[in-house]
């Protein structure tokens, strides 16, 4: 039999015999030709196949493939501007290989709790395609990052005794004669510890919220990746949260062209997603507010409105950093220069996509942490561990976390998050 | 101030005035000079202190330096072939940032459970360090390998509503409105529809399994990869296979030699993990049970003895296919030559670290998979998102999943898994 090939190397095999193996994507046919659309999952190509050159009965078998059959196509490569992928194949044979039945997904409009409860099919559309292929670009990107950069990955744990912001929002389990476990919303304690023991460290996990917000930014299940660096102060925070969505906005322009061009994105916003980015102040950031007649109150933390608003100012992502500290997390370090603000540094995207980066420099001081956990009624003893990374060498240190989800959005321009993830959980959504 | 610089780029400073920011590994004192060793996550260098060239008030500050201080230091690098790391500092300022408190872990022999409730600071040990590392290049090289042959990664959900091999070792929660959620076993089912959509993909992500054993080779909490080739059967996913562990261990032999120098790994088994990696049958393995005495009855599945005598026959890991089809799972596809056989490989590492690598090729037929759920007395509906892959263009396929934690054991040469993983959990660890 001739050489097995994938689509996407279709190009190093001009004017050779070889067989594609896929499913029936589409089909037409007029008269003594018919145009049989296959796809592998590299890409699609179009085989034409002539009745004069295949013979009576085999031109007939084609009609049996209906949507979404599987088959094997022989025949000799060529290259064919006009069509999708630039390259169609002269067909001397076709072998089914199973005959799929009625296929729920039509081109016509469907609803999307109906493409949603057939996730495991809807991912074969090439809209799909195209998402789970910059999902992965972002992915490989952002682990090339740091991986060229000395950190070294620290798979913090998704069993967690104690949570890291609230309890309010954790998903628990039983766990043997321990009590219960809790699932974990963020690696980041556990990341300060990488990084008092590896200097620089990256956890990238996922992480799961029992919020009860039915919003298109929500999911209960999603991934994040959140970089830890010893002896970083809140200004190095930013310059590597810069550099690194730099970097991975670099890496899907350059490697994803065709798959943005599928979602018909408009790649001007993300074409400027160069550095420096725009850093204001949180009081900077209330003062447009007020300027575009926002009646916001200072000491609130930013609506999605807000963020939107802000973001409109910019043709780049923005750094809004120096929030009020009452209204961020426990473990983040005051500026010593206003003790009501807290250095906390979260990046917006354009286009109304909102927060993809929060991070902060982290409180360093024994007495001083102690202190804010008291404050904020959580229990020493289960901090003890984290507490221990002030009593033993203790450095001034920043990190960030990014959602995967939400720059995947982002970057590929979507409505809701549900479609960034192969199988998304909601919650009213468990299923396939 | 001096340049800041890591521990892992000094060559490329030698004969430069730099500071280096980290922790006081050891110390030691000769009259006039001292000798301090910082760590500093990349590396470690041994700082010279000669009382004439810093003064005596510098000098004696140094005493106040316990282990796990933070302090920077500056000076000027010297290479220095006897040190650790072979660069030496002549130093000429120390600037101290936070004294540590007296330091739990000591050079002396610590318990293993002293050193797993303190886990967090036991991180910094260079042995700790040295896995975190080769770990860390096994995932990457592992990514590495799938990015570069077109797979894509297909990130399974984590919650689940069903088991994928029975119900009685699931970690389960609420979830909201839906009944219980089961945290996942593996992705598999979730990467078929994958490969039915991308052709090639890769699941790489977190299973749980609240399995009782308390063994040096189980977790609650491990991290899986498995990849799914649409069109692969069981040779196919043997080649696959045996690729990727040589893979991923010449990747490591490459990155991480002066990590296992430190684990001080016998790496002769490592150089030999080359292809072609032998393949047995089942039926051959129980004959060499048989001949070395073993009393085992054909149809049981393979003890850890049982591999560990099997694996002995041979210098690499060892392919063991075609298992008793009574003993593995549903969705495995049956030898066509024999139906009492699956089309099932399983890995053995060498060395007694026993099965690394388990997969099949899957059924692909209908009717037979409807049949395998009814024996297995599983619930039609929960696998009928499962079915549907194949009523819609059904063709063969096949995958694995290779386990993180089992691998790393192995490649380090390690006692027991707990070590493989920054925060291991177990059915009586949930801390720190």
């Amino acid at each position: 039999m001739a050489t097995k090939v994938y689509i996407e190397n279709l190009s190093t095999h001009v004017g050779e015999n070889i067989t594609l193996q896929g499913w029936l994507y589409n089909a037409r046919s007029s008269g003594k030709i018919k145009f049989l659309l296959l796809r592998d999952g590299t890409g699609v190509c179009q085989g034409v196949i002539v009745k004069a050159v295949v013979g009576e009965e085999m031109f007939n078998r084609c009609d049996q493939l209906t949507q979404e059959s599987s088959f094997k196509m022989s025949g000799t490569v060529r290259a064919e501007q006009r069509a999708p992928g630039g390259y169609e194949m002269d067909v001397t044979n076709i072998e089914i290989i199973s005959v799929a039945k009625e296929y729920p997904i039509t081109p016509k409009e469907h609803g999307v709790e109906f493409l949603a409860d057939r996730r495991h099919l809807w991912l074969r559309s090439s809209r799909q395609h195209a998402i789970m292929r910059v999902r992965h670009e972002i992915i490989r990107s952002i682990r090339e990052f740091f991986d060229g950069r000395g950190f070294t990955l620290l798979d913090a744990p998704i069993f967690t005794p104690a949570a890291c912001e609230g309890t309010s929002t954790l998903f628990e389990t039983e766990y043997f004669d321990l009590g219960k476990a809790f699932l974990t919303q963020s690696g980041q304690l556990y990341g300060e510890a990488g990084a008092m023991s590896l200097g620089k460290v990256y956890v990238f996990g996922p992480t799961f919220r029992a919020e009860k917000s039915k919003t298109r930014r929500h999911l209960t299940e999603f991934w994040m990746v959140e970089p830890e660096v010893a002896f970083n102060d809140l200004n190095d925070n930013m310059d590597l949260a810069e550099e690194f969505l730099e970097h991975i906005v670099t890496s899907v322009l350059k490697n994803r062209m065709p798959e943005l061009k599928v979602l018909e994105r408009n790649i001007k916003f993300l074409e400027n997603v160069k550095r420096p980015l725009p850093r204001v102040t949180y009081d900077e950031a209330v003062e447009i507010l007020h300027s575009k007649g926002l009646p916001f109150e200072w000491g609130n933390d930013l609506g999605g409105t807000d963020e939107t608003v802000i973001s409109e100012q910019f043709d780049r992502p923005v750094m809004v950093h120096r929030y009020p500290a009452a209204i961020k997390a426990f473990y983040m370090k005051r500026d010593p220069n206003n003790d009501k603000l807290a250095l906390a540094v979260d990046v917006l995207a354009p286009e109304g996509y909102g927060e993809i980066i929060g991070g902060s420099q982290r409180e360093d001081d024994y007495d001083t942490l102690l202190a804010r956990l008291k404050e904020h009624n959580l229990p020493q003893e289960a901090f003890d561990w984290y507490l221990d990374l002030r009593r033993f060498g203790s450095v001034p240190h920043a990190g960030f976390g990014l959602g995967i989800e939400r720059t995947v959005s982002w970057i590929c321009g979507l409505d809701h998050v549900r479609e960034t993830i192969p199988f998304p959980r909601m919650i009213y959504r468990l299923t396939p």
